[in-house]
């Protein structure tokens, strides 16, 4: 554990209240990490100067650098300035290059410039600031007893854009660490149990330096190897050989290597192939395709989807038959068919995924039983199908519909069962 | 300040390296919330025995109730039980309640029970168990000095289960609590300040048990009025009115007064005036349409989309003129009026949206400069056209592009300009 520690701090009643998810410290904990920096906690706190205090003491005695997101805006509601500024033993003063910099951003968008914005170019005279390009709160950098405490804004995208152009490149320099490697694999089919009965003597004979951690997600299993040492490029190779030794042994159940999501594992072997893809999503309602649509690149092989929420749309654009649904309903495996295969035809590729089904809540269609799915692929030689009963509620429903589904297309691409 | 404190604390490492999002603390604020207990804290540690022991003794220093998550799967690297166990002076038995039932969920999935899945059924003999209805790992809760920990499995649908089955009705007969009520305001068009500056007066005469928070979101301002006592209904009644003063003053910029997301505002207008919507996303690839089905009952006033990726679709399915396309471009004003008005007959509906852009990375598209994206809302009678440029990334400019899609329809259908 010779790596430098580092605690995250976030402010706001809004996260105490589950108003707001915090994104942040993930995206914080991943680029640490990536730079060898350990994350060790992570801490929320309200606006209340007493708990932040508190904080701030507690923090900064289990870590070298303690990172503070929130509290940087222009309303009442947000205290953190001044109260890092009595911390830290400074007063606030007008910084002259922040407030230029405040007063182009309101030019830029057309906004009115008021008063209280006035404030946010006020900073403490001991700290260093560390330039927000695309917002009006500015980042700051304390030391104390050769401590680092650095304070962000809260919007994600703000605080993202901070860390990459001010923090990271600073603390790089400053922090000289042990590296991290993480590998992955990614699983799909069994669940954790199994796997970790199938690798029971390679997790066991895994060194001191080296963690497996197995994340369980919707109808996947992920397995993660960290390992951190002096030499990166050895302990990566280290790294690499275990989990190829593991991924032989789970080789049925292994989707990919790499820890993406899996619309990037179906994008890279679509573009791979040079195949097209289309889609027919009724119960799923566009969310294969706007996941799909989230890899840069996706207009190579995706060509688009009809999302056909009512029967109607189905026979109208996708030209199934009247008699079909009228025949075996809307959610069963001849619509899925009849869905799939016309998709080809009218998107014009060659390969589609058809999903017909009824996630709930109950009441809301009575075709089938809450939870049931049909999908289909086909290419212009073969169709296959599947029947899934989901057990969730409605979103949790949708969300493991669309990456059985996702996972069902690759399969097939791959001629895996 | 004489509520209930409760500490929430999650464990695992992979809140540590930012491979996961924590939306558990979220959803737990949430729901104590509503039976008045506050959450002041929230601290996330890893796997570690050392920190998650000291965890407990801090958070057991500033809370009556600590709720854990996290680290009780049959996995080596889930080491909470054990820990608990040690930390409450019991030792883990056997229970068959729970064994019985881990047996029965494995039948039910039909998988094999392997002899690590006997562990899920012991239990720190001192513990009360708390049933796990949809997974193997039961959830305990711990008394202590008159403080009581409740230790939960991290996988969101199952804690959620236990908390609704378990815990928040156990929570709400032992503490007596102030109630706390929360009222909101939906902004948009504005800025915060903008908005802070016009209710300034209204802001600084709030009385101590009332305080005002502004949440900056994606196009919108949230406003939120939280007030703590004894009386929940005359708390009620005092917030409503404070509220509707607020509403009154910003009247032209607010689009709901119930804190739900635009899907639910949008989809409650069109239930109401019994319309019906289609849509034609191409940049957005599907995303508007997901998340206008996830609102249960969708289907009244939904039809479906035609995510037209690719430009050849636009033409094939949406009957968009080869000419239009080829003399303004994919990403203009003219092909956006053609998508929005053909979806209008395509799709059989009421109101139709278009959308069509590039949302980046550069190189991606050479339509137009990354973040153009031309959006039109039509009906029978009329197109409402609007250009953006977004200055984000591709997933941020997706999201944005999608809120002022779903708020250009909402306006549209309100007269509002």
């Amino acid at each position: 554990m010779s790596n430098v520690r580092a605690s995250v701090i976030t402010i706001g009643d809004e996260l105490l209240i589950g108003q707001t998810i915090d994104t942040n410290s993930a995206w914080i904990a991943q680029h640490l990490n990536a730079i060898g920096i350990d994350v060790v906690r992570r801490v929320a706190v309200g606006d209340d100067a007493g708990a932040i205090t508190n904080a701030l003491d507690e923090e900064l005695g289990k870590a070298e650098i303690v990172l503070v997101t929130g509290g940087l805006g222009p309303t009442a509601d947000d205290i953190t300035k001044p109260l890092l500024a009595k911390y830290f033993g400074s007063k606030l003063v007008l910084n002259e290059t922040v407030l230029a910099h405040v007063k182009e951003l309101f030019v830029k968008r057309n906004r009115p410039f008021l008063e209280r914005n006035v404030k946010q170019a006020e900073i403490p005279d001991n700290c260093t600031v560390l330039h927000n390009k695309i917002g009006t709160a500015p980042g700051m950098w304390f030391e104390k007893d050769n401590k680092v405490i650095i304070a962000m804004p809260g919007v994600p995208f703000e605080m993202a854009g901070i860390m990459e152009d001010e923090v990271l490149p600073r603390l790089q320099r400053r922090f000289v660490s042990d590296a991290i490697v993480h590998v992955s694999i990614i699983t799909s089919g069994e669940g954790e149990s199994f796997i970790a009965d199938k690798i029971q003597d390679l997790e066991e004979a895994l060194p001191k330096h080296i963690k497996l951690a197995y994340l369980p997600g919707l109808g996947a299993v992920k397995l993660r190897l960290t390992g951190k040492g002096k030499d990166k490029e050895a302990l990566t190779k280290e790294l690499t050989l275990r989990r190829d030794e593991m991924a032989a042994r789970l080789a049925d159940f292994v989707v990919g290597l790499e820890d993406v999501p899996m619309e990037h594992i179906l994008g890279r072997a679509l573009a791979e192939k040079k195949l097209t893809l289309g889609l027919a999503e009724s119960c799923t309602g566009g969310y294969i395709a706007h996941l799909i649509t989230q890899v840069p690149g996706a207009s190579q092989y995706f060509k688009g989807d009809i999302v056909c929420y009512l029967p109607e749309i189905k026979e109208r654009i996708l030209g199934v038959e009247h008699s079909t649904i009228e025949k075996y309903g809307v959610v069963s495996e001849e619509t899925a068919i009849e869905m799939a295969k016309n998709t080809l035809k009218v998107l014009n590729c060659d390969y589609s995924l058809s999903v017909t089904g009824v996630l709930g809540p109950a009441g809301d269609d009575d075709e089938a039983p809450v939870g049931t799915v049909w999908m289909a692929v086909a290419n212009k030689e073969q169709v296959r199908t599947k029947k899934f009963r989901f057990h969730y509620d409605r979103t949790r429903n949708k969300e493991m519909a669309v990456q059985m589904g996702m996972l069902m297309i690759w399969k097939f691409l791959n001629h895996k069962p």
